[in-house]
């Protein structure tokens, strides 16, 4: 909170999302929220009270997702999650809030690395996809455009193939060849009727998961 | 271990490194770690029960560091990470069993989570970077070269830039615009006189935060 109001007057758009969608105690997946809460539409994938998934609203590929944090932290780095306290403050109220954003940034980190395996799996089984690529970036020269982390999911489909769902990618992958993709250029607007049946697809496929009882969904169970 | 027996006649490029460094209960930072347990040499950082991080021997730049799971799974997919038991085993032996894999996986996802922000820390201070990459390849589509689970940090150097530590960045920024550098072209051996110079300021610098009490390592500290 303190961060967000030293550096930025207004919400940054990831916070916006955050504010949009308090978590839900009863599941981390959401039961249809309202993709026209915020402005730009949201499709909501995940949300929890540490983190949110959500579509890329300039996909590189159909099923882009991206897995950010609900606080606002810039880069990685931010997630501080020693263990120790450093006791370079003089009041033990100093102390104890320093150690509460501590275990706070250590259980964004954990849900950060516990959500991608569920997310790529949803986005194997949806999309057809057996090929992806997780990234996430810190700082302007490492094209990050959103001050605020999230890590990107982006499906490599095969060059002309159809995905089970019926969909064409529209991306082919010479497009991933070049980084600048990573920025704003040569990025498609989503479309939103697409955006919506494909996240509700990837919500039902992740409630399954965690909720159906099965266990196992999608791509050669090795476990 | 069935999955790596059935896939790998002999064991993949990392397992071959989790085996010669098993994890130590002191401490997440090894102490000392000699590289010349395995050919290639590897330059160790981080040994948990769950995860391990060395510097990737074909670096992008330098101080590119690689964070891998300690047991093989190929894709991030296989960390299955379901809280409820599938039931489909006839046997609660298996049932047992396959609740121990999953509380395994979901363990292991959630120490990538954590110990990126670590190695985030570490890499940022000890070249003097400010801007990095973190990739995660899934499948030959995707650019996996070693098909065991591994986060590769990237850290993108100031063009002509010298860091902190009189190091000059081998390759720059350009280099990096080509997808075709997560394969194995375009990247230089790794010299071992400065890998292991740079592997031991890097275990310093986390042993310094996990166990010097300061808490707060490298960067703009926000917490
Ligand atoms: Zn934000
Ligand atoms: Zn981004
Ligand atoms: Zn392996
Ligand atoms: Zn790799």
């Amino acid at each position: 909170m303190s961060s967000l109001d030293e550096h930025y007057p207004t919400p940054c758009a990831f916070c916006k999302i955050a504010t949009a969608y308090p978590p839900d105690a009863s599941s981390p997946i959401p039961s249809n929220p309202d993709p026209e809460k915020i402005d730009p539409q949201c499709f909501l994938l995940l949300s929890t009270p540490h983190v949110l998934a959500f579509l890329d609203i300039l996909p590189i590929a159909p099923g882009h997702i991206l897995l950010a944090t609900r606080k606002h932290y810039q880069k990685l780095s931010d997630l501080h999650n020693s263990p120790h306290s450093s006791g370079d403050g003089p009041e033990a109220h100093a102390a104890a809030a320093r150690e509460e954003a501590r275990e706070e940034a250590r259980e964004t980190s954990r849900a950060l690395g516990e959500y991608l395996p569920l997310l790529s799996r949803a986005l194997c089984q949806v999309t057809g996809i057996e090929d992806w690529n997780v990234v996430q970036n810190n700082g302007e020269r490492a094209a990050q455009v959103v001050p605020h982390i999230h890590f990107h999911l982006i499906p490599r489909y095969q060059e002309g193939r159809r995905d089970v769902a019926g969909r064409k990618g529209k991306v082919d992958v010479g497009m991933l060849k070049s980084w600048t993709v990573f920025g704003r250029g040569a990025r498609e607007d989503l479309d939103e009727v697409e955006a919506e049946e494909m996240a509700r697809e990837l919500r039902g496929v992740m409630r399954e998961e965690l909720e159906g009882g099965r266990g196992v969904v999608g791509g050669k169970a090795k476990l």
